[in-house]
C-alpha cells in the first residue's frame, strides 16, 4: 500500500497539514497515466476529507474519474465532504445511474441536505432509481420542515433491546457498526421503538459481560423532539457535551439522532445568519465566493433600499426644520448632525449586539427582559452622560456655550434612546416569534436618525429660546 | 435507587427537558430535611449537566452542601458544568482543602480554564495542596499562551503502543477508560511518545483480536501543533468531523487532545467575539447578565469615545464647508447629509460583514484578496448605481434637478467607496496579523462619514459651478 502513497505525502512524517497544492500535481500525473490502482491507493491513504480538499482543484469530469477508482462506499464518503455548492455543481454532469448509487451510499442526513437543494423534478426523476429502503428514508426526512431536528438528523443510529446482556450488546454493535453514524452512543428501545434508555460504548466495555443492559443503562435520556428547532438541538447537545442526541416523536419513539458534527454545522450556520442580519445582508445559502454577484446584489440591495427610504424620512424631518422661521439662527446645528446621529446609532448597535448574542446562546430567558431593560437604562445614563460631556467640550471648539449645551443634551437623549431601542427591539421580535436578529444594526441606526433629528431640533428650540 | 428520584422527575417519562423550576423545590426540601442519601440519589439520577442547571437556583452554601453528598469525582463533574462566572463565584467561599480536592478531580482542561481566571496569588497558595502529578500538569497547561491549542487541550487521552494486538489494546483501553476524556479515539505512540498512528474504538471492535494495531491503524494522523491558534483547531476538527484531534509539539510528540465539545465552545466564543467587535463592543469574558455594569460601560464606552472623535472630524469637515463664501447656495445640502452618509456606511458594513464571516470560516485564502476586490468593485457599481438613481428620484421631491443630481452622484461615489473600504479593511488587518473583525462596522461608518462629507461638498461645487 505505502508504495501507492504519493511522495509529497510520505515526505511529511509529522503533524500532517495536507496541502492540496502539493498533492494536486501527483494526482494529475496519475490521471494522465490512467493508473486507476494508484489513484485508488491515493484515496485510501488520505482521510476522505483531505481527498475532497485535493479534488477541489480538479474539473468536474476529472473528479468523477478519480472517484470511479474508489469503492462506491468510499465515493459517497469523499463526496459528502465537498461543500454543498461544490456537490451541486458536480451532480450537474453526473449520469443518473451513478448519481442514484451515490445517493444510496451517502449518509441519510447528508443526502437529504443535497436533495433539498435540487430541482423537485430532478429529485422525482431520480428517486425511482434508488433502492426502496433508501427511497422511503429520503421521502420521510424530506418531509420534515427546514431547520427542524428532523431535517438534520440521521436515521443510522445504533440501538439495542433492554433485555440484552452486555456480551450480546457488544456482538450486536459489532454487526451494526459498519453502517451506523456512531456506535459510541447506543439507545435502548422497547418493542414499540420507544426510547427507554441510553448507554455508552465506554460503559458497555467496562461492564461485566453477563450484566443486562437495563441494569446499567441511564433511564433519564436527554432527547429532543423531531419538530424542535435545530438551534435548540445544537444548544442542548453542546450543553451536555454529547457526541449525539436522540430525536423522538410525539409518542417518544426513537426516529433518529443528531451527531456532534452536524450540531457544530448548525451553530456555525446560525452564527453566520446573525452576523449577516446585523450587517444588513439577507443570509446567504452558500459561502461568499460561491454566491453569484446577482444574488449578492439582491440580498444586499433589498436592505439598502429599505434603509434609503428610512433616510428619506430623516430628510423630511430636516426639511421641516428648515421651514422654521428661525431656521437661520439654527444653521450652526448642521455641524453636529452626523455626530449626534452616529452616537445614538452606535450605542443602539452595541445594545442590540449584546442582547442578540445573549439570546442566541440562550443566556437570556423570557422573564429576564425586565432585568435587561433595567441594565440598559443604567448604561444609557452612564454612556449618555459621558458622551454628553465629551461632545459638549468638543462642540465648545466650534460654537457658543449655549449651542454646545444643545449638542451635549441632545447626545445624552439620543444615546439613551438608541440604547433602549437597541436592547428592546430584539426582545420584542423574539416575543413576537420572530428572529431577534431580524432588526439589523443599520435599521436601528436609521430609526435613531429620524428620531434623533427631531430630538436635536426640539432641544435647540427649548434651550436657545429659553436662553 | 429509583425511590430516590424526585417525583417531578419520574413523572416525565418521555423526552426529558429538565426544568429546574420544577426540581428545585424537591431539592430544597431534601436540604431542609438534611437527607444526604436522598440528595446523593438525586445527583446520581440526573445527568451532571442537569444537576448543575438545578443547582444554579441555589445559594453558594446550599450548592456546596448538595455537592458534599456526592463522591468527589461526581462533585468535579457537576462543578465543571457550571458556567465559568458561576464557578468563580462558588470558589470564593470554598475552603482551600475542599478546593484542592476539587481541582485534583476536575478534567485538566476545565481546571486550567478556571485557574486562569483566578488571582495569581490564590493559585500559588492553592497549588502546594494539590497532588504532585496534577500540579505538574496544571503548571504545564497554564504555561501555554491564551487561545493556543495547548490552552484548550486535555492531557487525559487514550494511547497504545503500536505492537499491541487488538485484544491487548481493548484490555488496555478498559483500564484507561475511567480517567480518559474519550476512549473512542486512540492514539498510537512509540517509546519517545511520538505520534505514529490513530485508531478508533469502532475499528478495534471490528478487528480480529489477534491482529496487531500497527497493521490496521491510520498512519497519516491529522493533528494540530500545540502553538496553533484555537480557532484553527476548531476549524480543522469541524472539517474532519472528528470527536477529538491530537495535539503534538515540535518533535511530533503527543502532548494532548482537543475534544469536539471544547472545539464547539471555541467556535461559539469566536463567533461571539466577531459579533461583539462588529457591534463596537470589546468582547466580554462572561455572558451578558454576568458582566458587571461597570465592565459593560467600559467595554462599550471605549469604542463610543473613539467613534465620537471620528465624528468630530466630520464636524470639522462640515465647518470648512460652511466657511466657503458660497455656503449659502449650498444650504439645501444639509437635508441629505444623513442619507448620503448612511448609504455609504450601510454598504460598507455589508461588505465588511461578508468578508469577516468568510475569513472566520476559512472560506477565503490569502491569494483570493484580488478576487474579493473585483467582486466588491462590481457590487459597488451595481449597488451604487441603483441607490444613486433612487436617491436622485427621492431628492427631486425636495430640491431642483441639478441639486438632486449632486445627491445621486454623491450616493454613487460614497456607496462605492464604502463598499470597497468595508471589504478591504478586514483583509488588510488579516495581512497585518490582526483580527479581521477588529475594524468594527461603526468605525467603517465613521470613516465613511468623514470622507463622505468631503465627497458631497466637492461634487456639489463641481456640478453647481459647472451648471
Amino acid at each position: 500500500m505505502s508504495g501507492l502513497v504519493p511522495q509529497s505525502l510520505r515526505a511529511d512524517g509529522g503533524s500532517t497539514m495536507y496541502n492540496r497544492l502539493l498533492l494536486l500535481p501527483d494526482l494529475r500525473e496519475l490521471l494522465v497515466a490512467d493508473d486507476t490502482q494508484a489513484i485508488a491507493g491515493f484515496c485510501e491513504a488520505l482521510h476522505p476529507a483531505a481527498v475532497a480538499e485535493v479534488l477541489e482543484g480538479l474539473e468536474a469530469d476529472e473528479t468523477w474519474r478519480v472517484l470511479a477508482c474508489c469503492s462506491s462506499e468510499q465515493q459517497a464518503v469523499i463526496f459528502s465532504y465537498f461543500d454543498l455548492p461544490d456537490q451541486l455543481q458536480l451532480v450537474e454532469t453526473v449520469p443518473r445511474e451513478l448519481f442514484s448509487r451515490l445517493i444510496e451510499e451517502m449518509a441519510p442526513d447528508d443526502r437529504v441536505d443535497l436533495l433539498e437543494r435540487l430541482d423537485r423534478e430532478r429529485v422525482e426523476n431520480l428517486l425511482p432509481m434508488v433502492a426502496q429502503a433508501e427511497r422511503r428514508d429520503i421521502q420521510r426526512l424530506l418531509s420534515f420542515p427546514d431547520d427542524s431536528a428532523g431535517s438534520i438528523m440521521t436515521t443510522e443510529y445504533a440501538s439495542l433491546p433492554a433485555e440484552a446482556t452486555v456480551a450480546e450488546a457488544l456482538e450486536q454493535l459489532r454487526q451494526q457498526a459498519p453502517d451506523r453514524e456512531t456506535i459510541y452512543y447506543v439507545y435502548v428501545i422497547d418493542d414499540g421503538r420507544r426510547l427507554r434508555g441510553f448507554i455508552s460504548l465506554r460503559d458497555l466495555i467496562l461492564a461485566r459481560p453477563e450484566t443486562r443492559v437495563n441494569e446499567i443503562m441511564e433511564r433519564d435520556v436527554i432527547s429532543v423532539r423531531v419538530d424542535d428547532d435545530q438551534e435548540e438541538v445544537a444548544q442542548r447537545l453542546a450543553r451536555y457535551d454529547f457526541i449525539a442526541i436522540p430525536v423522538v416523536d410525539a409518542q417518544n419513539q426513537l426516529v433518529g439522532i443528531v451527531t456532534h458534527d452536524d450540531a457544530m454545522d448548525v451553530a456555525q450556520e446560525e452564527a453566520d445568519e446573525d452576523a449577516y442580519r446585523s450587517g444588513a445582508v439577507v443570509p446567504l445559502q452558500d459561502d461568499y465566493l460561491s454566491t453569484s454577484l446577482g444574488t449578492l446584489a439582491w440580498k444586499r440591495g433589498g436592505w439598502l433600499v429599505v434603509l434609503l427610504f428610512a433616510a428619506v424620512l430623516t430628510a423630511l424631518a430636516l426639511q421641516s426644520m428648515r421651514q422654521d422661521p428661525q431656521a437661520d439662527d439654527l444653521k450652526w446645528m448642521v455641524l453636529f448632525i452626523p455626530l449626534v446621529l452616529a452616537s445614538g446609532g452606535n450605542a443602539g448597535s452595541q445594545s442590540a449586539t449584546l442582547v442578540i448574542r445573549a439570546l442566541a446562546v440562550s443566556q437570556l430567558e423570557r422573564r429576564e427582559s425586565v432585568k435587561v431593560l433595567l441594565r440598559e437604562l443604567v448604561l444609557a445614563g452612564l454612556l449618555g452622560g459621558g458622551l454628553a460631556v465629551l461632545s459638549f467640550l468638543a462642540a465648545m471648539g466650534f460654537v457658543a456655550v449655549d449651542q454646545a449645551a444643545v449638542v451635549g443634551i441632545t447626545v445624552f437623549l439620543v444615546v439613551a434612546m438608541g440604547t433602549v431601542t437597541g436592547a428592546m427591539l430584539p426582545l420584542g421580535f423574539q416575543k413576537m416569534g420572530l428572529d431577534p436578529a431580524l432588526m439589523s444594526n443599520p435599521l436601528i441606526a436609521a430609526v435613531v436618525d429620524v428620531v434623533g433629528v427631531i430630538i436635536y431640533y426640539n432641544v435647540a428650540q427649548i434651550v436657545i429660546d429659553g436662553g
